[in-house]
C-alpha cells in the first residue's frame, strides 16, 4: 500500500459481540479486497474503562475512550461504526451524521419506527453533503447470497413467487439462560424478530430485487421469566445462584421465537 | 375370510381422481389389515351413466347409479364415502347420515364455515345413534406420521413449540394449465388453502395433539386467467384451442397458492 | 373389461413378505393400468399346508398348493413369479422356463455366479420359443426412477460422471435381532449386497443406461453371532428365550452392511 | 499483550492460495484466542522478487526473501509454514526440521509415501529435540467438526460402524480450464485424491478416533487433455488463445475425480 493512498479513519461505539466481528472486518478488508482507501482502526469506545483498553489492544485499535461524543466530535475520525445495543443507535447515529461523519450502523436500526425515521431523515440530509450511511445487515455479502440475487436478476430462477426464509438459533433454548440485554424491550426494541428475523425481511429484498408491501405474523414469548445475568458478552452469559440460592429473574419484554 | 365376517358394505359418490384412490383402499385394505368387518365395493354413484359404468367395472364395483339419493336412500349400503367436488359434500352427508349410514368425507369438509357447522350437527346427531363419520385426512396414517405423533405424545421431543409444514404441488404452475373445478370458488369453495393446505393444518394438530387456537394468512391468486378446460379428470386436464385459435378463458375465483 | 380379454394366469412360489407384496401388484395392476391381458391370480405355493391356505383367502388367490413342481407342470398356469429365498431360485426358474413359462423371479436372481450363468442360458433357450422372464427390480417403475432414467437419457443432465447411491434399512441393526434366513449364505447367498445392494446396481444401470465395468468393495459383518429365530416373516422375527433362559444362537455367515 | 508476551517468529514459504489463507490465520489467531505465544508474521518466501514484495505488502509480513534456504537458516524465524506445492514439501521441510524449526506442512503432505516416511523419520528425530511439526489439515477446526469428534468420544453416537464422507470442488469440471500445477503429477503426486480426498480421510480418524486399516478404490480421469494455464493461482487460472489461435493443450496426469 502507497502512503499516498488515502485513509478511512475509523470510530467504532461498542467493543463485545458485533464490536469484534467488526474489528475482525476491519482489520481484514484491505487484505483480501483491492480498494481505493485503507481503513485505519482508530478508535474504540466503550462505557467501562478497563474494559474497553483490553478491548482495544486485543482486537487492534490504536485509541481508546468512553465518550462516545468524544468519538463523534474527533477530526480524525472518518467513519462511526454504531456497534452498541439498539436503545442508543438512534442517538449516535444522527450525532455521528451531524458532525459529517459517515455511518455504519448494526441492525436492527432502531427500537421504534420513530427513532428509525428520524435516522433515515438525518441520512438523507447527511447524504446531500457527502456523508455515507449503511445498516449492517452483513449476510448479503455472504458469496452465496450474492449469486442468488445475481441469478434471480438475471431472470435464471424465473418469476419469484414465494420466499421462504428461516433463520434459527437455539442460544436461548434453555429457560436457565439469563435474562440478557436482547431479552429485554428497553434495550433491544424487540427479540427474536429484531435480532435474526431482521436479517431474513431483509435478505428477502435484497436477494429478489422487490420490497415487501403487506405482513402477516403471530409472535410468541415462550420464556416468560429468565435469571438475571451476572456477566454477558455476545451471546453468552451466566447467572446468580453460585452460592446455591435460586438466583433472581426478571421478566422476558420481547418475543423469543 | 370366514362367512360369518361381517360385512361393510361401501357405497361411493364420485368417481375419478378420489374416487379410485379410494376404490384401490377398498379394495386392499382387507389384504393387509386384520379387521372385524369386511369391506364390499358395492355401489359407486357418477353423473354420466357411461363413465361411471366404465368406472365401476375398472376400480371393482358390484353395482353403479347416477343419482346419489337411491345411494344413500339404499338399505344394502352401510357407509357411503363422498368423493365429489366440495359443493356436494354437505348436502349428500347430511342426507346419508339422515338415512343411518356411515359417512366417510373427503376433505376439505364444505365450501362454507356455515356447511361445516351444519354437517358437524349432523355428524353428532346421528352419532347419538351409533352411526359414525370422519373427514379424509389420509396422511394420518402413512406411517411415518403416526410415527411422529407417537413421538411427541411419549414427550421424546419435549414441548413442541412451532411447527413448520409445507405442502407443494406443481399442477397448476403452468399459466396454460384450465380452468378446472379445483380453481373455480363455486365447486372448490377455496384454492390451494383447502385442498392441500387442510392437510398440513389436519396434521399439525394431528401430530401434536392441540388444537390451533390463532391463524394469521396471507394468500394470493397469481394466475388470475386461464383457458377453459375440455376434459378434466384428477390433476391432468386439457383446455380448448385444437384449430389454432386461442382457447377461451375464465377467471380464477380461488387461491391458488 | 371385456370377456375377450386374454387372461395371464399366475402361480406364484412363496407367499410370505415378497409373496405379499407381488400380490398386491397382480391384484391392482388392471385397476390402475390399462393393459392388454388381464392378470388373474390362479395359484400359490408354499412349504406349510396351512399357511399357504390361509395366505391364498387373504392375498386373493384362486387356488393353493404345497408341491411348487405341480405348480410348473399345471396347463393352466402362464407365469411362474418366484418369491422364494435364493436358495431354491435357480431350481424353479429354470424348471419353470423348460416347461414354458415365463418367470418373473425375485432378487437377487441367484446365489452364486455359476445358477444366475445357467438361470440366463435357460430364459435365451426359452426367449427363442417366445418365453419371456425377468429379475424383479421393482424400483425402477418409482415414478422419480423413470423420470430420471428420461432426464438422462435426453441429455438433460448431460455427462453422467459419477453415480452416488446408498440404500439403507435397519431392520438388523439390533445385535438381538434374529438370525433370519437372510443372514444366512446357504439360504441368502450373500446379505446387505444381495438383498439392497443388488437394488443400486440395477438403478445405476438402469438410470444412466450404462454398463459398470469394474468393481471395488469392502464387506463387513459387524454383528457375527445371533439369536436363533423362533418366527419370522418379512423383516420381522423373534427368538428364543421366552422362559428367561439365554437364546440359542448361531454364527451370522453373511455381510450385514 | 503484554510486553513480556513470548513471540512466535513465523516464516512462510509460498504466498498464493495457501499462503494467503495462512497469512489470514497468522495475522487473527491473537485477535480472536487467548494464547501463550503471539504470532509475527516476519518473513515470506517466494520465487518471484517483484511478487513476493507485493505479497509481503497486501498480506502483512514484515520482510521477504526468495530464497528459502535463507529462510530456514535464520536465527529469528521460530516456525516454518510450508505452503508450496507438493514436489518442494519434503525438501524444505526435512531442512528446517533440521535448522531446529517447527514445521506446519500443507496437505498432502508429499508426492509419493517414500518422501513421506522421510518427513515423519525427520519430524520424529526433531520432535526429541522439543521441536513440533504437524500437517495442515485445517478442517479439524471447524467448530461443528470439533463438535462431532466430542459427540463420538463420548460416545453419544453409539458405535461408529461406517463413515460416509464426500468432499466436492467444481473449479476443473470445465474441461477448458487449464492445466495448472495441481493436475500435474510432478508437482502435485495427486489430484482430487490428495488435494481434497485428504481431507475427508484424515476427517474419518479425526472424527471416530480410530485408524484406517483398509482401502478400496477406483480413480479416473475423466479430462484427459487441457489448454496449458498463461497465468494461475489459488483455484484461477486462464489460458493462452487470446489471438484466436486454440491454445496450446497437455496431458492431465493426475486423477480429477
Amino acid at each position: 500500500m502507497s502512503t499516498e493512498e488515502k485513509e478511512l479513519r475509523v470510530g467504532m461505539v461498542g467493543y463485545a459481540f458485533m464490536g469484534a466481528a467488526h474489528s475482525q472486518a476491519w482489520r481484514t478488508v484491505n487484505r483480501v479486497f483491492d480498494l481505493p482507501v485503507r481503513a485505519r482502526m482508530s478508535l474504540i469506545c466503550g462505557r467501562d474503562a478497563a474494559k474497553v483498553a483490553e478491548a482495544a489492544g486485543r482486537l487492534g485499535w490504536a485509541g481508546h475512550t468512553t465518550d462516545w461524543r468524544e468519538l463523534v466530535a474527533r477530526d480524525d475520525i472518518d467513519v462511526v461504526d454504531v456497534c452498541t445495543p439498539g436503545d442508543s443507535h438512534a442517538e449516535i447515529a444522527i450525532a455521528a451524521l451531524a458532525a459529517g461523519k459517515h455511518v455504519l450502523c448494526e441492525k436492527p436500526l432502531a427500537n421504534t419506527v420513530d427513532e428509525a425515521r428520524a435516522m433515515v431523515a438525518a441520512a438523507a440530509t447527511a447524504q446531500a453533503a457527502g456523508v455515507r450511511s449503511m445498516c449492517g445487515f452483513n449476510y448479503r455479502r455472504v458469496p452465496a447470497v450474492s449469486l442468488m440475487r445475481e441469478m434471480v436478476a438475471s431472470g435464471r430462477l424465473g418469476v419469484i413467487r414465494h420466499v421462504r426464509a428461516v433463520y434459527l438459533q437455539d442460544w436461548i433454548v434453555d429457560p436457565q439462560f439469563p435474562l440478557v440485554w436482547r431479552l429485554r424491550k428497553d434495550k433491544a426494541g424487540s427479540g427474536a424478530l429484531g435480532d435474526i428475523g431482521a436479517h431474513i425481511i431483509d435478505l428477502t429484498q435484497y436477494v429478489t430485487g422487490q420490497r415487501i408491501t403487506g405482513v402477516s405474523a403471530i409472535t410468541e414469548t415462550f420464556v416468560k421469566e429468565r435469571p438475571l445475568p451476572v456477566e454477558s458478552s455476545g451471546l453468552a452469559a451466566s447467572a446468580d445462584g453460585a452460592d446455591g440460592a435460586p438466583p433472581a429473574t426478571g421478566e422476558v419484554t420481547v418475543d423469543d421465537a
